[in-house]
């Protein structure tokens, strides 16, 4: 039997009116200060000038994702203008890249004052970095570290964030098994150039059925998502999981979810003990607090902490996948804060909203060794510049009581619609 | 017998002043339109202002490869300011990234006239492009493309290009292998979120000893330079051939030069059709024009043509690695201009100087589906409209002549010195 799969663009697909309706909201004008109102559909989406971009980029790359285009100058707080003018309620946020809605001014003011020394030149900044760097790190990341943690690496990507987070948990995870820093031998120096054992050990990650991690080879490898993403691409014999699948509503469910959950957590161990057992033990587990392409997935605060707890009792580190959950989208910077752990995860990772990749770590897995989690950008300063200027605003403006208020209002209104449909 | 590996920061290696002799350049002052007429060293460096700031910064990272920190604002030209106030002529060039010298009047020009909407927003611009795109990529991409590729795709690093590039080539030998568009089967389907055959094909990628392509995992398989890069990792066991070590002066070694190049190509067949043979194919070789990191090592147009035409017998792709060469350091464009190849190679990959990660490729290498080569930045807008700066400075002065020129020159007179010593 033959699949199909996804290959019509949005452009296909749309090419009949099918956002006709919209004219429904049309009329809704510009307020004076320059914020929109309300949208304001003029053509159907994707419009002409869309269409017209799209037939130039289609001619240079495989642009079948593309929705629409956009003037980025025009759009402004939740509202995103297209090429046609089209006034769009933006609830899509660019997959998950704009914390404060569009053009804010304080980025405008902080990219001002701060300058755009970093963005006319490209600074190696693991080697050459400016004078700004560590207070531009320290207000803009560490300022908002989750609890314990006091130390940060930038990156480009979340794929890439996550990819190196498992780099440093391999390098920490051989220190412990030689129980200090590296001083390898000889047979592992000669090894590791040629991609041989003991040099370049056997080891894995522990991932999540459902779960998205990113597309890079490795981080592919703990991707379970979609088949679209890692269909003909040769994958890493790494673990996998299962993900608690919840029952609601949760009060009627509590003892199968507590089940559910005590049978995903001796999955999990089996999966360490078995990898131990067969020579390729796992050095850390990755999960996501919510999985996002994965359904929309939950788990209890007690189902994390097991899973901690099984990480450290095998001298694995734990992995948090703040990627689509950071930055204040749960009402909590992290959504693992909600967990309230005993001790810090070991890595926390972040993309999208945070403007960079990177991830968070704890001071026992810093590498004693420079040069070991590097390359030549190491992140770009003038996105965690922006970065600084978001998370002073979600501060001074207590942004994430406003999370949790509205998503409070949210809730208690869905649970009021489900007992009266 | 135990390896020392290297563990200390330039810090700790410069404590006492072993650059004090560079006192004798002091002096020079800069010009009146504030450039910078020669060198000028206030203190040792690292200086006491960038200790101060390395303290800093090592208490929130890893920071042991931080030479000293910079002020990009005050760096101009060839000349780089450091937090102490010191003028260095810069032969490094943020790892090869600078490519026009610092703060050139042109790239601040065209940031100005095009805009920072998308340093402010972070498009995710495989869905959401802005209207400037294709003629940015247009101008800063394909107006300087290697002949015969009309296509491009942006991403964010040197190794996150090579990384997609890999993708793209699994994705398009799969197609060959099955002789049209994806249209897997079921079987294909299932297997392929959980890491398994046939939907997660083994395959595998064929690089050279002493060769760097990065520093993620995959990547990392084909990295062969320091083993403190790929220590401790676990690596994909993929095949490795020879890059020829060739004699010099090459006039005199003529036939011993033939004779190593020969040989290297040899070792390359066999390594395809052995990986053939136990079922793992070679999908794509990857190579740089001249390894770098791996010890300026050359070969010559015809050992490269010879590495293509096997990729063609194999039915993989042949890809090169111009992330350190490409953008004008050789004299071309793309160094791998220089082998005059009777067709265009699958993939060429570029970073650094280019500001932005991504790659070229043929159409006959575009992916049918949209999102198998897809995150949620795809690159970097604005780092795109500086390259577009960059590129017409380039041919608007014709720099690439005046590197072949002063190359010319630099050259004659090494080889001038070399019969007088």
């Amino acid at each position: 039997m033959a699949v199909r799969l996804l290959n019509m663009s949005r452009f296909a697909r749309l090419s009949r009116p099918l956002l006709r309706t919209t004219r429904q909201y049309s009329g809704a004008a510009a307020s004076v200060d320059g914020s929109y109102t309300g949208p304001d559909m003029k053509t159907t989406v994707p419009g002409p000038k869309s269409k017209e971009l799209f037939g130039d980029l289609m001619k240079i790359q495989q642009a079948g994702g593309v929705q629409y285009f956009v003037d980025y100058n025009k759009s402004q707080g939740n509202y995103l203008v297209d090429a046609d003018g089209n006034v769009l309620l933006d609830l899509f946020g660019q997959v998950g890249s704009i914390p404060l809605g569009y053009n804010h001014p304080a980025i405008k003011e902080r990219i001002t004052s701060q300058g755009i020394d970093t963005l006319v030149n490209r600074p190696a900044l693991g080697c050459f970095p400016p004078t700004d760097y560590a207070q531009t790190l320290q207000d803009a990341l560490l300022s908002v570290a989750p609890k314990g943690m006091s130390e940060v690496m930038t990156l480009m990507c979340g794929s890439c964030a996550n990819e190196n987070a498992f780099k440093a948990s391999f390098i920490s995870f051989m220190d412990r098994q030689r129980g200090g820093p590296v001083n390898p031998s000889a047979e592992e120096y000669a090894s590791a150039l040629y991609n041989k054992g003991p040099g370049c050990p056997k080891l894995s990650v522990l991932s999540f059925k459902g779960a998205f991690h990113g597309r890079l080879l490795a981080t592919l490898s703990c991707t379970h998502s979609k088949v679209i993403h890692k269909l003909d691409i040769p994958a890493l014999d790494w673990p996998c999981a299962p993900f608690p699948q919840l029952k609601y509503p949760l009060d009627q469910f509590v003892r199968e979810n507590q089940q559910e959950e005590k049978k995903c957590l001796e999955e999990v161990e089996d999966n360490f003990s078995t990898s131990q057992k067969n020579g390729v033990p796992i050095a850390t587990a990755i999960i996501e607090p919510i999985q996002a392409e994965g359904g929309d997935k939950h788990a209890s605060p007690e189902f994390f902490e097991g899973l901690q707890t099984i990480c450290k009792k095998y001298g694995a580190s734990f992995m948090v996948d703040e990627v689509q959950t950071g930055c204040g989208g749960t009402g909590y910077m992290w959504a693992h804060e909600a967990w309230d752990l005993p001790e810090p995860a070991d890595f926390v990772t972040f993309a999208k909203k945070m403007q960079i990749g990177g991830f968070y770590y704890t001071s026992e897995r810093r590498t004693n060794e420079a040069f070991r989690i590097f390359n030549t950008y190491v992140g770009d300063h003038m996105r965690t510049v922006v970065l600084g200027a978001i998370v002073n605003e979600m501060t001074k403006r207590q942004l994430l009581g406003q999370v949790k208020e509205t998503g409070e209002v949210l809730l208690t209104g869905l649970q009021k619609l489900e007992t009266t449909i």
